[in-house]
């Protein structure tokens, strides 16, 4: 499907006037940033790059869009014209998909004529701004949850295709799978689910349901335990599945004391291997609340996919060079510089995160530093070597251990890192 | 494109579980409601009612489909066989779409066999909860600009697709226009749009910037005066598209000083005609805050997209009723109540609400009282007569004029009427 649409009405407007007195061949770069970090956040996490790029390829204008357009007095014929043949044959590059990132961090750059660029500010902020938000609430979960799996089952809660991009930034941050088909199917990220209370509502009785459930999905399968009297629910499962059953799933009532029951119930009953699943209006907070608890899998929803109560991440998308010369808006907010930047952050030669530094000369660099951009697009055409989905996913694991201990904490606090502007 | 796969993993399944032992023929009715409103709300709007009849449609499931199913371990052989005929066949009823909702409302009752009816759970929830969010802020900021417009930019601030479908439910609650191009093509939603910051600072001058759009746009066009100095900016607009200038746009700053700064000069500049629109981070309480503010329209973005602090609705799809016979999970909470609802709106003569009844009975009503739930969907298909958007639109206008004056207040409090179980 196309993804030229996706686009404010101003975008053509602004072309059309552009294409009219000249100025739509300009040279120009375009940088997107955030000048915060959502509720006082110690990290962002960049996300979506993957999925702007996909959507790039598909940024043409058909003869039925041209229509609309001219119908809704957003072109005049000859942008109409010019629109017919549009594709971006610029450059981008920009942080991976997975880094951290700060308030003022040049997260994408493109770089091309007025007119080539301008039309991507709402394809490219609408992602970047959705599934970073995702991606960063979902990583304070993870780090929240250590070692034990998560899994993310937010989809019933958003937009149906905001969900399954939701799965993919929680699956980028490190949840184990997700509830979501089709981010299972266009993403390759692992699907699960058993059931709902609903499955054993239908049946006359709790056992009647537990049975139907093994006999299709055989011992290794969740049951859901807390849809009667969750002591008689963990009684029946056991009973009907023997002390093999994979796992029961809590997804009511006081979750911390709920586990440490089921756990001893179930060790009771020789049930030692199976696990225990948690769900129900998990976020961050809540699920570091559960670490003293005998917990195996949390199930996080709601929160993931709406940013735990930071639903975007505010990035914009500026004007900071036309032809060589920096531009910028007057405002009393420093992070507004004009002129393309770069960016490094600095490690101790431990790999701990000292600081990140923007240029907007050339970026210097020692052997502990790196160089936060890569080449993403050249030419229109995506770069050799944008990392994949899992190798993003790995990045960020790494990157997460990278910063200093106090910038994992999920309080409200400081950026992790400074962040220098080197003139 | 098809739907069947914006479903979470476990609806299938329970589907495989049910269609083995044989209970996913059970004729079974499930409902669409939320157990409170988000934040202390007034009330709720309904929205997405109309997108979910057109997704049902497309609700199939593909060779491609099952083959992914199949692969992932979500659906045995005989269920992926029963899926190759899917196609709902039930009946849908529910509150239409621009209806107003409070804690338990019936907001969609689906009746089929458990194994066709569950399926749509997800997609039903994810449409309705997003739109509902969007909606019920939007209506609140409408409520607030009482008669000044209202345009819908948050775009860029949503994933690019729940951008379109934002649009939509910000119209259907009364804002005048969108920024969002698809939105326009695929609702029939007005848009609109002139300039961004990028484009003034594209030109040498902002002078240059106003002719070129003056050249392309005419003199109706609305021009940004905040890129440097507003003062400089508004003298500068006049000058160069005289007196008849359509409007100007403020998007940073203090609002409220701004507009009068703006007026009075405009004003002396002869420009009495010349509109002031103003932007940037506005959400209800903002513009309620600009009501003595010389504005004559608002550009929302950011609030409107990510439901102002409540993303989602929280409406939950629960199995209320086999085969005739009312169930319920366990639940200290009375929301939860086992059997088939529907519910009748109150009113005084004067047409004021005064109560929402819900029945699991026969509903009782008098000449001023309103059956709340309509058909959407007969056999399968979409029923005669269900609202198109306008209309839609139109009746949640007449909805928030029936409320008591207390229910459209912006502070939380208790829904603006009280919700009955009668039994």
């Amino acid at each position: 499907m196309g993804t030229a649409l996706l686009t404010d009405h101003y975008e053509l407007t602004m072309l059309a006037s552009a294409l009219r007195d000249g100025s739509a061949h300009r040279e120009c770069v375009f940088e997107v940033f955030a000048r915060r970090l959502p509720k006082e956040r110690r990290y962002g996490v960049v996300a979506g790059t993957g999925r702007l790029l996909d959507a790039l390829t598909e940024f043409r204008f058909a003869e039925d869009d041209l229509e609309f357009l001219r119908s809704a007095g957003a072109v005049d014929d000859d942008t109409a014209e010019w629109l017919k043949n549009y594709r971006f044959s610029g450059d981008i590059d920009g942080y991976a998909e997975g880094e951290l990132y700060f308030p003022g961090s040049p997260i994408l750059t493109v770089r091309g004529t007025f007119a080539e660029a301008v039309l991507l500010e709402t394809l490219a902020l609408s992602i970047l701004n959705h599934d970073s938000a995702i991606a960063t609430a979902a990583a304070r979960m993870v780090v929240a949850a250590s070692d034990r799996p998560l899994i993310e089952m937010g989809g019933r809660r958003t937009h149906e295709q905001a969900a399954v991009a939701s799965a993919r930034a929680a699956y980028l941050a490190g949840f184990t799978a997700t509830s979501n088909l089709e981010a299972g199917r266009r993403y390759g990220i692992p699907t699960t689910g058993t059931s709902a209370h609903a499955f054993t509502l239908l049946h006359d009785t709790e056992k009647d349901a537990f049975s139907g459930q093994l006999a299709a999905l055989g011992p290794g399968t969740t049951m859901l335990v807390d849809t009667y009297d969750i002591t008689a629910g963990i009684r029946t499962a056991i009973e009907v599945a023997g002390p093999e059953l994979g796992a029961i799933r809590i997804d009511s009532g006081d979750l911390g004391v709920l586990a440490v029951q089921a756990r001893q119930q179930l060790d009771s009953l020789g049930a030692r291997n199976t696990r225990i699943v948690v769900s129900g209006d998990l976020d961050e907070f809540a699920i570091a609340a559960l670490a003293v608890a005998p917990v195996d899998v949390y199930g996080a929803g709601t929160a993931v996919v709406t940013g735990s109560g930071a639903p975007t991440a505010g990035m914009v998308y500026k004007l900071v060079e036309v032809e060589g010369r920096p531009v910028a808006k007057r405002s009393e907010n420093k992070a507004s510089r004009g002129g393309r930047k770069t960016a490094v952050r600095r490690h101790k030669s431990t790999g701990t995160a000292i600081e990140e530094v923007i240029y907007t000369g050339t970026p210097e660099y020692g052997e502990h530093d790196r160089l936060l951009q890569i080449p993403l697009v050249r030419s229109g055409v995506k770069a050799d070597d944008v990392p994949t989905l899992p190798k993003s996913r790995d990045h960020l694991e790494k990157a997460l251990v990278s910063i200093p201990w106090d910038g994992l904490k999920l309080s409200a606090g400081e950026p992790a890192i400074p962040v220098v502007f080197a003139s």
